[in-house]
């Protein structure tokens, strides 16, 4: 099913580290680009997420700041 | 100012929609990969932001979701 | 592909309203339950959504606040 | 005092999981849809949550996402 | 009905701009201090929001990202 | 790098509060007005944040609700 959210970015998954209600997922985009999410506990269990799974990024436009160099 | 966001993506503007109040801007990171952020029309004024630009995605680690393969 | 997300609500697209870059759209879950969401026009126009399409809320856990009668 | 929060779900507190700062919250709003929140142990904590609580699960419109079937 | 949004600072409405379906609101909280929220065209109207108005900025702390100097 | 985030608040850390991967950050931004982040605790590690140092809230128009009196 698509999903309205305009981003997502493949990868895989280097790093998980969980809390008890909270988790952080590295996904590496693109050598050495990471993206970490803030998503809960009971999301990487249901997902079974582990490191090395490929894993996407996913990310709603309205969430996404410019930042000008 | 260093600031807490995790994530920061570099890129060209490779375009910019403008509405009344919110806009549009895709930069452009990796050939082909383009994020669409959705931000005030005033942010992209004030910013001064055009074609070419170089600019950065921003986002703050609990906006991102993780999909799995 | 699964996603982190921890809410979907499926219903029935009941109103589209487009702007010149962001759009509303109604989902209704459970008569007369509602859900209003402001997205892209161009996801809008990329999933080629329309009134009477069957569809699904998703919401990040972290965007969800919770008031107390 | 009335928000501008788009989308408002009544229902009953079934489950309360508090981490060291994060808290998930979940909310019945009909049998059996469940309502997840990440919200801040403080949170919780002033307003007293337990399960069984009568509550409403508040969402913007900016956070909304649409899945298309 | 309070809610767990753990940020509201209280202040005078000095300007709204509205867009088809998006619009700004500008409060003022401390002189010069100006609070910009993004929301839907309709909660504007819903709320009935017009400059002179004494209103509340919201905020849920998910949201909040700290800049060190 | 200006950012298109539209809200910046300046103040002084108060208050610290670190799980195993969420953190609360309480800035006082006017006597006695504080504002509550939620990030992850990375970034306090990486921003070195503690008690007493100049810090600023920063959040996107989009994240922002108005409540009428």
């Amino acid at each position: 099913m698509p999903i309205s959210a305009r981003n997502r970015m493949a990868g895989v998954v280097k790093a998980i580290e969980k809390g008890e209600v909270a988790s952080t997922v590295k996904i590496e985009i693109n050598k050495p680009s990471v993206i970490t999410a803030m998503i809960t506990k009971e999301a990487v269990d249901e997902l079974g997420l582990k490191e090395g799974d490929k894993a996407e990024a996913v990310i709603k436009a309205t969430e996404v700041m410019v930042s000008k160099e």
